[in-house]
């Protein structure tokens, strides 16, 4: 495959999406198999089929390769249709956390890829920036919403209620790696929402 | 140093108990510095400045080695004392997890121990059954008594008590690596409290 089949009027290189996409595919297999740490440009190239300077031209370290794959398959899960309720939309938030978390591959990236950050400063900032901050901006939205309508106090504590939406489930899912059965989800919604003293939209 | 100056009454072999100290300090030194794939017996016996045939003699493998040294670290700190009232047990409990999350070495072992358990299944019933076990027995100890106090509900979900009480902090501690500010804690065991219906002792 050669990525220069068509000249982009500016005369800069053309990336084809083909070819981004079957590097993205390659990273989160290398990801999933050996782990931030031992993954190479090169096991990453051969994998998708392509040279090494089709990585280079689209990112230019393996950290950048990697957070870009990884917040591009994060973020967009991290945004819940608005149901109209604070329960609802809370509901649907523990729902998409635990679909990120039990989704095949990233359910063996995030784990090794905490480990790596807690001994690599610089990846840990970068996670944060490109994953962590971005959810936590959408995972804001719905109870900023319900703060409007009244469900919620205006003084409520944003930070703490964003880690009570994904730490159980993180916590039940991948430390403890217990299962989360029928109901979990819903249980531990009505426990949040009185933890956030919650109430019925007036 | 050999360990069998003295012999016991039965003629077992005696374990000397600063042998097993040094090959504890080892075994918490190389997982904080290498982390649970690279460790070998080896490099454990040579910092411990002991044969390797002293850690057989103790543990039949580095697994079981392993999580003799973690569950002994780890067990002992989720044992609170009884304050008298929930809020007050629960804000101990909570300073005890963070303590133990914080732990200069510990906190490097355990988010590596995680990612390494995703892979082996093995290991991760083994880490249950030796640490998140005995932790969560602990753990359910003031919680029932908050329970006869009259201060919890009867049909308290304790399972998903427990997991409040440790998630939001690891989830902020290792996973997010954002700061536990002062007042956090206390914060966290008000919501806490509201989630899990607590009411005075009447």
């Amino acid at each position: 495959m050669t990525e220069r089949t068509r000249r982009a009027p500016t005369g800069a290189a053309v990336l084809q999406p083909q070819i981004t996409s079957a590097i993205t595919e390659a990273v989160l297999d290398e990801l999933a198999v050996q782990g931030y740490g031992r993954l190479s440009m090169e096991a990453v190239a051969k994998r998708a089929g392509v040279g090494k300077s089709a990585l280079y031209r689209r990112w230019p370290s393996k950290q950048d390769m990697v957070l870009a794959v990884l917040s591009k398959f994060s973020v967009p899960l991290a945004e819940v249709p608005d149901t109209g309720s604070l329960r609802g939309d809370l509901l649907a938030t523990l729902r998409a956390v635990h679909d990120w978390l039990t989704h095949p591959r990233f359910a063996k990236i995030l784990p090794d890829l905490t480990a790596e950050a807690v001994r690599n400063p610089a990846l840990a900032a970068a996670i944060r920036d490109t994953i962590g901050e971005p959810r936590r901006a959408m995972g804001a939205a719905p109870l900023r919403r319900a703060i409007d309508r009244g469900e919620l106090p205006a003084d409520l504590d944003l930070e703490l209620a964003l880690d009570l939406a994904a730490a159980p489930v993180y916590w039940r899912l991948t430390v403890r790696q217990a299962p989360v059965e029928p109901g979990y989800l819903d249980h531990l919604a009505d426990h949040i929402l009185r933890a956030l003293a919650a109430r019925p939209a007036p």
